[in-house]
């Protein structure tokens, strides 16, 4: 059995961030057949500047490397000011025409309910960027009240049933990607 | 007569970029009475982290300065994707909730015609920022073919008379807020 490989990607740098902890957390209940790796370089990117592709950046090679070494995308975001986090976009910027992009299975993690500005928005560049967005594994996972932490997701039955779930689904379309000729 | 002091923000790094070429058109061309000033931090900000606020760094503190300091802004800003520039939405967040941001009178041009998602997107978070959105002064202004220089913007007729219109009506604008009692 293939292992479906999943690069998760929090859009929030704070230490106590909700999306990481969920990222964390998806991680810790991967089932056998599915792995998760978190991205952590979404802080130490360089803006994107067009006049850099002739001598792209390390840090955006390795971005685009562990873009491309994965099956799935696992994009789990806050939402600042109605509009996607600044610093989650600009990863997406080095990723505009990039061919290890292009095509890639994403599912697209809203874990605040009330918000949908970000969640809208981001789901649009993704799909400009042609992505595939799979729509079964994207959904608004409600991590409200005592349920902000990687721990509390893993005990929590609702929250870990609903990752378990999205990674399945994530898993489930891959494969089903797989055998398209 | 007192000057109206104005902070253009370009949403693009690159060296050629049109954004850029209108904010130095806009400074070239500004009336007696207004001045403009080019922001050129962008690049070099730190991804926003919420855990900084303890210990603000530099460059942001210096962002907030110049906010601060002027009368009004203009933002003109590239389309990535459908979306705002995550350069530029990370300025952004770093002054999300900031004093010396809220009410402050702003401009948006959008150089491309054809594109208005990152321009909806910019307008809908600055409004969510409380910024003061100039109607009259945000406006489609349509760099393409061969205006797309700051040289080519200050020559044409059509292009100039718009970046004129613009200062003047952000002049007119922050004139009558100053008036309100």
């Amino acid at each position: 059995m293939r292992t479906t490989k999943i690069l998760a990607i929090a859009g929030s740098l704070r230490a106590a961030s909700i999306n990481a902890a969920f990222c964390r957390a998806a991680q810790r209940l991967a089932p056998e057949g599915v792995s998760v790796t978190l991205y952590t370089g979404l802080g130490d990117l360089p803006h994107y500047n067009f006049d850099l592709e002739d001598a792209v950046p390390e840090r955006v090679i390795a971005l685009r490397h562990a873009v491309a070494e994965a099956n799935a995308l696992l994009i789990a975001s806050p939402e600042y000011a109605h509009g996607v986090a600044g610093s989650l976009k600009n990863a997406l910027d080095w990723l505009v025409g990039f061919d290890g992009f292009v095509n890639k299975p994403i599912a697209v993690i809203n874990t605040s309910p009330r918000a949908h500005h970000a969640y809208d928005a981001l789901q649009e560049t993704l799909r400009t960027m042609s992505a595939t967005m799979i729509g079964e594994g994207s959904m608004v996972v409600p991590l409200i009240g005592d349920c902000t932490t990687e721990d509390a997701i893993v005990r929590s039955v609702t929250a870990s049933s609903q990752v378990r779930e999205i990674l399945a689904s994530v898993r489930a379309f891959v494969g089903l990607e797989a055998t398209i000729p």
